[in-house]
């Protein structure tokens, strides 16, 4: 697996190039270099593929709001890509998009973009601190995760937890909460196209709790403001497991505590 | 303003009644009795009529997860709801839905629906705690809102505060934060599908900052039990302004104390 990006980019901005083939319709290749440990490609990533289509027909630069179904899981291979343009606005654009493979919906997504430049009059109010982390060089945790052959995201992203996550180890008497550093392991930086896809690498909170199956109904993010360089601070924890579901919600600050995108998803226990 | 409900039903199940005239397209008739300070009526509201015609094309009993796109503000009046079946699966069942006024959509959303019967032998775990609330009776605020003549929604529901909110007399200098308690005034208990409405009824927690011209991007609601009747607890939050963006969560739980929806919505200042 070669992370080299001198001829061709980086990983993620390959990884989800689509190709135009009508007004509306866009070719996707969706790679290994995603799959989580149930073999499928990561969730994020898709959706990914799926808005680098439909940003092309938008006037606004960012992702303010993104709402994705995952109907089925996603395979590595070609991907057909719908858009629709729902409505153009002053400050908003909104559009839905639809990632298909053998003609069978994958992941639905509806996305209203607007523009995060920074405005340094905008009234600014943070009710909360960013994740609580010691410097990225003293988090060891992982060099890379144990056992993850097959596992591509393992190799494409980059994780630094302060300590070792018990369910690395087996253990299931954890808290479903977790703060650790991410970034791309070539070295991208995050923009608020990444962040969508990023928000969705996290391993489950709920691992620490003995789920290892859960797959995702609805996950819906936020991006708050544009990133700066760097790796990200990320904060994912999981605070009520009922009737078979439970949210997911993760965080993501940048390199100088701001924080960038809110995510929760809703699972579902297998 | 009548609240009798012998002849027609309750108020919210009459006014989000939706006339089926073909095959995925309602006749939907928004009434006053929903608006809010705004003098529109609430998105919750516009929403709940969309999702009646929805749901009566899907398989599954409750709302798990619906996104809702707003586009332009509803006005009372006649509406065009166009419902589409994404996908029928074992355990969930996903639609779309669009409400059109005067040929311009108003509100856009995806729905997942599941069967929230309730199951003893899931597991459940609650890292959180239901809002702290005093008994109903104790809760003195409001009898009904000041100033809310033309404000509909305050006659179609009740709220109870423990304490008085500083904005209904003009502070800005209070937290984003708020508890208390909330039903249909006409006394209609909650139900999965009237949490998804439910959810946007708060006054919004910005209120508390001196913020009052805030219109929603995207509301997610995640439907997570049944709930019993009686009065329901909210909890109603905003942790991040910036960049002329807030997000709101609201969370319900229920009479015995169980969270039955949380909801997050990204909303734009004016």
């Amino acid at each position: 697996m070669s992370l080299d990006h001198t001829a061709e980019g980086f990983r993620f901005d390959r990884d989800t190039r689509v190709e135009k083939r009508a007004d509306g319709e866009f070719a996707a290749t969706l790679t290994d270099a995603w799959t989580t440990f149930t073999s499928h490609p990561n969730g994020g990533y898709v959706l990914g593929a799926a808005l680098n289509a439909l940003r092309q027909s938008l006037s606004q630069p960012d992702p303010l709001a993104v709402s994705a179904f995952f109907l089925r899981p996603a395979a590595a291979g070609q991907g057909l890509v719908r858009t629709e343009v729902v409505r153009e606005g002053r400050r908003t654009a909104t559009g839905q998009v639809v990632l298909e493979q053998d003609g069978k919906e994958i992941v639905r997504a509806i996305a209203t973009y607007g523009d995060l430049t920074p405005d340094p009059s905008a009234r600014v109010l943070t009710l909360d601190e960013p994740p609580n982390l010691p410097p990225v060089q003293d988090c060891a945790v992982p060099p890379e995760f144990d056992h993850a052959e097959g596992v591509g995201i393992a190799g494409s992203v980059e994780y630094r937890y302060p300590e070792r996550p018990g369910w690395m180890d087996g253990r299931k008497d954890g808290r479903p909460y977790a703060e650790f550093w991410m970034r791309f392991a070539d070295g991208r930086e995050p923009d608020t196209h990444s962040l969508v896809s990023m928000v969705d690498f996290a391993p489950p909170a709920v691992l620490e709790i003995g789920e290892f199956t859960t797959i995702t109904v609805e996950l819906s993010v936020h991006v708050r403001a544009r990133p700066a360089p760097g790796w990200v601070a990320c904060r994912v924890f999981t605070k009520h497991v009922q009737g078979g579901l439970h949210e997911e919600d993760m965080e993501i600050w940048d390199s100088t505590g701001t924080l960038v995108a809110q995510c929760r998803q809703l699972a579902m226990l297998l």
